[in-house]
């Protein structure tokens, strides 16, 4: 029997998929969680109500978290990821040759757990157990108080910043990132819509640009997120993503990300500009 | 007393925003009509059931349907709107100084009345009777069969290929635009989106390669319309925008719109590349 789920993307706004199964729906330590199979873009990970990732979809999102980032970096070998528990994002950065250590430190157990048995083409790297990638089921915020010039690549996957993803969002959290990583690092991490949330956009952009160098601002297309429009923040130490030019072969294919996506992310509409620059 | 008015984007997805007024709700000669006050969009035109624009994110889709060909275009002198019948494209058109001519031809007179009620902001150069617009209530298709080597740059701001739109979606109808066109010129269309409607982006993508000299894809971020992934189909005779430089000021602002934008929206994710081009 068919049914709907909906997630309010905002108090006026409503995105709904038609399921056709219910594969899980409990509450864990941490967050109410759905896993239900929709007919639009297959199995969907639903967190507090929020659409997550699907199967049809998720390249985009794991795709461009991951690759802009990695193929920023001229060699990036160690590589921490905060969330992600659906392993997306540590499937991406295995495939990169150089990349020789992948951290993923995942507060939410529940969610590895769910991903491997019901979304196993995303959480394909857990799975197989890639040699390359080690899984700690923690506190990603005490995990990066703690690092010390250690990684190439930091890439922040959280959820909302409502939640267990809300100390992700702090001035505290982006200096101690800045610490975790090496003298030429850098770090992601997904900020949500600039059109719908622009106040989080700008409160990020404002810390990580006090904390880093360089702040930069990158779009992809996730068609299960408010307005399809999503945004991710970059801080980076030495490399600037607005002045890159190619300097290793990507030896893997993809499905969104390519060498003209790389720099065309960055190409922000005047109305995102407005409000970032205008300090 | 608040209510929602629901688009189903595909027969699996909705898309539903809460509204606190109807302004209008009736049948034209071609289709159903409404005008509702949304508390997310502002102002949203509804044409059989389908979100057309809103006041509050219009500006993107005007925007990028005018200015990328526009400024692609060294003199644009001559253009020609087929329907855009809220007058959103019309009123970024007459903003460029070279453009002594706009035309716009609209098969639903209900349409450019109401959003010159309810859409002001949007039908700004037909309320104020812009000295360079003319604007026709008739059948494009027809006009645009009699037309010949006349315009320099023609846009195609139509609504879905179903309804009074069909016909804006052929073989026939793209020989005509090319003959329309004089010999430098170039067009546009709105083309849906390229993850759900990947059969009408393919078709006519096909269609425009065989009738002009090159068919390129761009896209850019609609809110309202489904997966927020929204592109448009290009068909040129001389110039082409994945070579483009800028040969002219821009002596306007814009929200969306700006000279990097013009050539990052030609960069495509690879699924869309590998269904477009591989024939």
């Amino acid at each position: 029997m068919s049914q709907w789920i909906t997630e309010n993307q905002s108090a006026h706004l409503r995105l709904s998929a038609e399921v056709d199964k219910v594969l899980f729906s409990g509450e864990s330590q941490f967050q109410k969680i759905e896993v239900a199979h929709s007919l639009e873009y297959g199995n969907m990970l639903v967190l507090d109500g929020v659409f997550q990732t699907s199967e049809k979809e998720e390249f985009v999102y794991h795709e461009m978290m991951s690759h802009v980032p990695l193929f920023l970096h001229p060699n990036p070998k160690n590589v921490l990821i905060i969330g992600g528990g659906d392993g997306g994002v540590a499937r991406e950065c295995v495939r990169h040759d150089c990349v020789e250590k992948v951290t993923m430190v995942e507060i939410d157990g529940k969610v590895v757990e769910l991903a491997k048995q019901y979304l196993p083409t995303i959480a394909d790297a857990m799975i197989r157990q890639d040699p390359k990638l080690t899984v700690k089921i923690g506190d990603g915020i005490g995990f990066m108080a703690q690092a010390d010039n250690e990684y190439d690549v930091i890439i922040v996957d959280c959820s909302d910043p409502i939640g267990p993803g809300e100390g992700l969002f702090t001035k505290e959290f982006y200096a101690n990132v800045h610490k975790a990583l090496k003298a030429d690092g850098l770090f992601v991490q997904q900020t949500e819509s600039p059109v719908m949330h622009k106040p989080l956009v700008e409160k990020v952009f404002g810390y990580v640009r006090d904390q880093f160098a360089m702040a930069r601002l990158y779009t992809a297309y996730i068609p299960i997120y408010p307005t399809g429009m999503h945004c991710f923040t970059m801080g980076t130490k030495t490399y600037d993503p607005l002045t890159f030019v190619p300097n290793r072969e990507r030896t893997f294919t993809t499905k969104y990300y390519n060498e003209k996506i790389q720099t065309a992310a960055f190409a922000l509409p005047n109305f995102v500009k407005e409000y970032l620059l205008k300090k």
